[in-house]
């Protein structure tokens, strides 16, 4: 993993400085309390994926102008805001690590950042006059706040079809990755063919992304997620290494493994046998499977470009997205 | 008053039902959960202000279209979303009457419904293709997301001061209205000129109605208010009448007040103390008095119409605003 990573990396290193500076750029001149909460959140530690698919999305387009950088911070933004009103939504107690923003400012404060960078989202999309992109926004937005409240319907609920976690996984992950793609294209001023591809691209490693981050509550160490182990089953998250294992698991085992998730307060020792149990009925594979499903999927969307160092940093990140470890 | 009510709601009636319709019709293709949110706080006897002045500003411009009803909901959802937002943020238990929804729902259904509202509006303004309407809206959102912010900062602070207090309420109500008489000339193409000063009344009337209803905590009995005498007081708030009062109050009866004030489980009795200093040492009067100003600027600021029933009912909207009783 490390190999791609440093690979991806070296490569992009340029462009994840512009990344930054326009970040500080655009976090200067607010209240204290903005600063810090988004401060706090934006310099913890994030991959920033998702505003660099904006800038590789237009250089694979053809755009040599730097509209493409203020314009990607948009996605960070929204990415912020959402883990900032989520943290309070799945009532999370760390995040990368550190104390959730909201116990460490309070509710309040956490919901009105969110709102605030929420608002800079729409006010720099306002800036470029492209209606594609505003639309674009609106899109992400209203389809993010759907996922969220979708996954809130079914929090706990363990006979969650794989149908459903497929719609909020794509509502609350996939559609910003999506987004973050076809901006880059809309920036680029790019036919719809080439949009149409890179949306698909996004889409797919949004998808492959976000079941890599539900596999990696099943095989990881709490050490190095940041958080502790069955973070997402605490939180009543459903995801589909269970979804897969509990739906093939005999009877006897569907009785434990519902013990287990009913009962938030599971031991280390509960939460080994589950994970036991997840592997002995393929939920770990299953979804191993079918993320690298999606990451295929990405990297055919994009055929249809000539290859080129940026089509090879693309299809690097669609590797990567489903071979980190936090 | 109520003749003074009676007369506009009667000119303004066709104006109400298209405005009912509009939400209706963009309130029917949701999920359920975010359906019965929007609902119970949208039809929970909003005055539809805020949409009524989009309607109205647009038509003093000249426009006859359609696009006013659509656009003029965007207020309703913006306001409705900070509704939810705000009784999270005030831990409100009350609104108009009711139960606020985050304690009917929880506070995650609060902020994700109130997020969902906020990109319908952006949604609906981004379809509109005007440019100057998505800017307007952005700038809303950013100045609103921040007074909240800045209220939350001094909460509790009784000696804020009465430009802090001016800038609060600037950014959490005035600009709202603000924006929304902008948005209906935006939609009619209006000048500059047209523009600006409808921008101006609905700043102006924004200010009013906020000082109004900052005072009705001190002068409206609780049955008639939907909430809790001095609800503002035990939400933190510091407002107008208390600032002044505080500061031209002698020594002793600073200390009185300052004593009813830092105890937020303050008793009927120590209220009504409270309300009888603030009217002793004019915090009542003054702010009345400020309040009719801005009434008065609004007045003036749309001045440059011809006179027409539409102004005539922009004028009767600014002196409904201090004259209400909800």
């Amino acid at each position: 993993m490390n190999i791609i990573k440093d690979n991806i990396f070296a490569k992009v290193k340029n462009d994840l400085e512009d990344i930054e500076d326009a970040l500080e750029n655009n976090l200067k001149r607010h209240f204290d309390i903005v600063d810090k909460i988004s401060r706090y959140i934006i310099f913890s530690g994030g991959k920033r994926i998702r505003s660099l698919v904006v800038l590789l999305s237009a250089r694979i387009c053809g755009y040599k102008g730097d509209d493409d950088k203020v314009c990607s911070i948009i996605f960070e933004f929204l990415h912020t805001a959402t883990l900032l009103h989520d943290d309070l939504v799945d009532d999370a107690s760390t995040r990368r690590g550190k104390p959730a923003a909201n116990l460490v400012w309070g509710n309040s404060e956490a919901v009105l950042v969110g709102d605030y960078l929420l608002s800079q989202s729409l006010a720099i999309a306002a800036k470029t006059k492209k209606y594609a992109l505003i639309t674009n926004i609106a899109e992400i937005t209203e389809a993010m706040s759907l996922g969220e409240l979708l996954q809130l319907q079914y929090k706990g609920k363990i006979d969650l079809s794989e149908e459903i976690y497929m719609d909020i996984i794509w509502r609350k992950t996939a559609v910003l990755f999506q987004g973050a793609c076809r901006a880059g294209a809309i920036i680029a001023d790019a036919s719809d063919e080439k949009t149409e591809a890179l949306a698909e691209y996004g889409q797919n490693i949004g998808l492959a992304f976000q079941m890599a981050d539900d596999l990696l509550d099943y095989i990881s160490s709490s050490e190095t997620l940041g958080k502790k182990a069955g973070a997402d089953l605490r939180e009543g998250k459903v995801t589909l290494p269970v979804i897969y294992a509990y739906k093939t698991a005999v009877p006897k085992e569907k009785a434990i493994i519902r013990k287990i998730i009913l009962n938030k307060d599971f031991s280390l020792k509960d939460f080994n046998i589950l994970t036991e149990l997840l592997r002995k009925n393929n939920g770990i594979t299953y979804t191993e499977k079918l993320a690298n499903g999606y990451v295929t999927n990405a990297k055919n969307a994009i055929s249809i470009f000539k290859d080129s160092e940026t089509k090879k940093i693309l299809e690097d990140i669609a590797d990567f997205v489903i071979l980190r470890k936090t």
